[in-house]
């Protein structure tokens, strides 16, 4: 592997080692041997004691090949012998053309590089866990906020004093999570029409009566995990359509979480949200090029990656115990908006763990 | 380009399109086609009204193929009709591969696809600017706390009635961010000799006495844009060494800076601060496997990433008008620490400005 360890997590799982410049890392039977620049040497040795760690001074290169990650990669295989590599799809086309070059055959792997990622050590677990609890805490701050702010004539939220915005709110949320040692980046705070964009931040005055999206996902700075929280809330009083959607969502969450457990195929699950929507009512669609209806996957893996193995989908895969998944229903109609609920649980054998609890309820007063 | 726009800068750079997911991005001549999931054709359409936005569905991919990046490449591909394109170092084999199956000739640029990215437009200036401005009040804050910070018998700092930790003053950091709307990540706050690992994030109780590394790299969290300040201080009074160290930096820093200006040569820069710090009398070397010394190059480009384009080391480069770089010579012995004076600044025909100014000063009182 060749990449940063903080973007490439798969890089960032094997060696336990953070940084923000690109290392190569190659295993070669249970022997794991980490090549970074020589300021890195002290810091990567403390990581991960169980790596061999290399400088390109040591592999040898002469001072321009020193800052080149290809020449770092091509050096390394030289010096154990290795002349067949099996490189992940994301590998970078550059250093393999490099490796080629030298002679070296690269296999390209179909799947993940390390498919045991998806299933989740207890220690991942605490890690997961402990950036959905500051998920819970945050989101919670945000509904307390919204429970104070006072309604004007023309229905914008106003909250000490000042007009309540989507960027204050965020801003709340990102202060609990970073108090919680979380990074919350964007989290979304998406208020009324708009928030039929699954992935729209939100911008500028809350409103009574419409939907808000509160899509939480901090990342635990210490380990690097995530997690993943979304409820939609409303201040006053929402429309009838917009209650029908939202029993829609919590009722094809509830019965998508239902069925978690081990061996379940994740395709049953997704396929039983898109029937229960189509049953209520809710039909998915595009309208003047617009898709809406329900126009995401159930849910997703979590945990070095926001989104990753296994999506709950219409694809193969089978849960088993230990996978950490999100399960997030949602409905999106251009004249309404969103309205997406999100619960990010632990595989068991019989069902699943909520990694943390969190109330879920339509309006606030 | 095939990836995920916040974290392939490029594609970020090109499209303006924010997004935790893959994309597939094609410029032919001046048009410029972006493929996005079914969900997020709103906001991409929304971000940028110059590209064009298709979706899976739209390139007649039928249901199982719209999940696979690689499809949405070939597709797009067969659509335009092109059978020849150019590709970074660090497209993804499997996509490249599966390109090349279907007879399209793939061609690895030798650099950087835009090399007019490492050219700040003023937007861009403004964007590092506020995000340089904000390391520049964290790093006031901490100081400040330092500067109320009492010293115990055995030399621990304590505020508030608490021992202040690097995790603490980490804490301060990203709040004053936080509030200036970037994300400060892992802020390094690294105490004592084991800041001699330049990029140590730095642990437990602060101490008199002691070298303390402060770098602070925001992201401002709507731009996308970083800034890059470092200081070193100390609580009380330093070693002679430590001083002496801190006066070669300072002295070292300010030549180098004094040579930024369009036209420059990158290595006569660096080449000068290896030279002085000779001069002065302080080796780079190899101790016990250790390196120490002055261990990293003199700076480095910054934008969309934290590191980029130009590189301020041994390189080829020569600085441009509208460039982006920091200074930041650095020292480190593992047996008294780092010491390390970083300012970032914008390139201009007779020389550079600061974008942001801060103040130097070794010791807090």
């Amino acid at each position: 592997m060749v990449g940063i360890p903080n973007i490439c997590s798969d890089i960032l799982y094997v060696s336990g080692f953070k940084a923000s410049d690109p290392v190569v890392i190659l295993q070669n039977g249970p022997d794991r041997t980490l090549v970074v620049s020589r300021m890195e040497l002290g810091r990567a040795r403390a990581a991960n004691p169980a790596l061999k760690v290399l400088t390109p001074e040591a592999l040898d290169l002469p001072p321009k090949a020193r800052w080149h990650v290809e020449q770092w990669a091509s050096a390394l295989l030289k010096k154990t012998g290795l002349r067949k590599v099996e490189v992940a799809k994301t590998f970078p086309v550059g250093v393999a053309r490099e490796l080629e070059r030298q002679g070296v055959r690269l296999t390209i792997a179909k799947g993940p590089l390390f498919p045991e990622r998806a299933v989740k050590k207890s220690v991942e677990i605490g890690a997961i866990r402990h950036a959905q609890r500051a998920a819970v805490k945050a989101l919670r701050g945000a509904c307390a906020l919204l429970g104070q702010a006072r309604v004007d004539a023309r229905g914008i939220l106003h909250e000490g004093g000042r007009v309540l915005t989507a960027e204050r709110l965020r801003l709340a949320i990102n202060r609990i999570l970073l108090d919680e040692n979380c990074a919350g980046g964007e989290p979304i705070v998406a208020c009324g029409p708009l928030s039929a964009n699954p992935h729209w931040i939100g911008h500028g005055p809350l409103k009574a009566g419409e939907p808000i999206v509160l899509d939480i996902f901090p990342q635990d700075l210490e380990t690097g995990y995530w997690g993943d929280l979304t409820r939609t809330v409303v201040k006053g009083r929402p429309a009838p359509e917009l209650v029908r959607m939202y029993q829609a969502v919590k009722k094809a969450q509830a019965e998508a979480l239902a069925k978690v457990r081990a061996g379940i195929r994740v395709a049953s699950i997704h396929q039983g949200v898109i029937d229960r929507f189509k049953v209520l009512g809710f039909e998915t669609r595009m309208t003047q090029g617009v898709p809406e209806g329900f126009i995401h996957g159930t849910g997703h893996g979590v945990g070095l990656d926001i989104h990753e193995a296994p999506s709950v989908g219409l694809g193969e895969a089978v849960l088993r115990v230990g996978q950490v998944v999100t399960v997030e229903p949602g409905l999106y109609y251009t004249a309404v908006g969103g309205v997406r609920i999100e619960d990010t649980v632990v595989v068991t054998r019989e069902g699943f763990d909520f990694l943390a609890t969190c109330p879920k309820q339509l309006t606030i007063g």
